[in-house]
Order: C-alpha cells, then structure tokens, then sequence
C-alpha cells in the first residue's frame, strides 16, 4: 500500500499499536486524548488472560473519558479505540 | 465491548465492511467520500486474486481522490480507508 503523499496537515491520525503489556498502555492512551484512532493488535496479549482484561478496563475508561468509542474486530485480534465524537457502527457493510 | 453509550452528534463515523466482490465496493466508497472511515475485511475477497486487485485499485483511487489514506493491517485481512485529512501513521506503536 502506498497511501497518501499529500502534505496537508492531519485533522487526525490513525495508529497501529501492539500491546502485549499493561505497560504499552499509555503510550495508547496518550494517543487517544490527542485525538487520534488506534487500532490495537490484541493477539499475543489475549494469550495472557488476567492481562487481557487489566488492559482491556483500562482501554474501555479511556474510550469512556474522552466521549470515544470502542469495538473489537475480528476474533480477538484487533481493538479500535476511537477520540471524541468519533462513533464506531455496530451495523456491517455488506458480506455476511 | 459495550462500548460509549453518549447521544451526541458524532464529527465522524467508522464503519466495518466486508468486500467479497466488486458489487460491494460502491457502498464503501460512499462512506468514506461522506467522511467516513472504513475498515474493509478482505479475507474472503483475496482468495479470488484478480478481483482483489481491482478492489484494491478502486479503494486507493477513492483514498487518493479525498485526500484520505489507505493501508493494510494484519496478513491481508483488513484495510483501512480514512476520508479527508485523516492520515494512518507507518510507524508501530510498541510490540515488535
């Protein structure tokens, strides 16, 4: 993919993280109060469920703080967490 | 994930789509040129290799003609098209 090559400035940015760790947290959650979408790869996190669910609180007050939102994608792989007023639909597009 | 549960208006919606067929891009083409951002679930759709492709080609050209951005996530299961000035950052946050 090569994506965009403009150089306006961003009203928001869309970022990837791992996070395998409670640590890896609030760089994501900075992420979040700054305005920004983060996509969340949760697979090798989920593999330690006590983790997993400290993580997952932790993701969930931050979405709640800032008037977010917060969905998970695919079997337990992904996790959007979206900035204010940004809303995730629960409806699919097309497929199944 | 529950999710926000707030009734204000959004500035912006995500949308997830899955794309099987050339027949299903049109409806995500909408979202994004409304200023939507999409994340598209081509798992099914890359099983057929030409198909993907002009999938692929269309979504980049809608990505390009917003001002958008466009990039793939995870082994060629989703991708992700943002509408106007919203930019996807290349660069990982945390893990590996």
């Amino acid at each position: 993919f090569e994506g965009a090559t403009h150089d306006e400035p961003a009203s928001m940015y869309v970022k990837v993280a791992q996070i395998t760790d409670i640590k890896d947290t609030p760089r994501v959650k900075d992420e979040v109060y700054n305005g920004n979408l983060v996509v969340v790869d949760i697979t090798r996190l989920k593999l330690d469920k006590i983790m997993y669910e400290r993580v997952l609180k932790d993701l969930r007050e931050v979405a709640n703080d800032v008037n977010g939102d917060i969905i998970g994608l695919g079997e337990q792989q992904y996790v959007i967490i979206t900035p204010m007023s940004v809303r995730i639909s629960r409806e699919k597009i097309g497929g199944l």
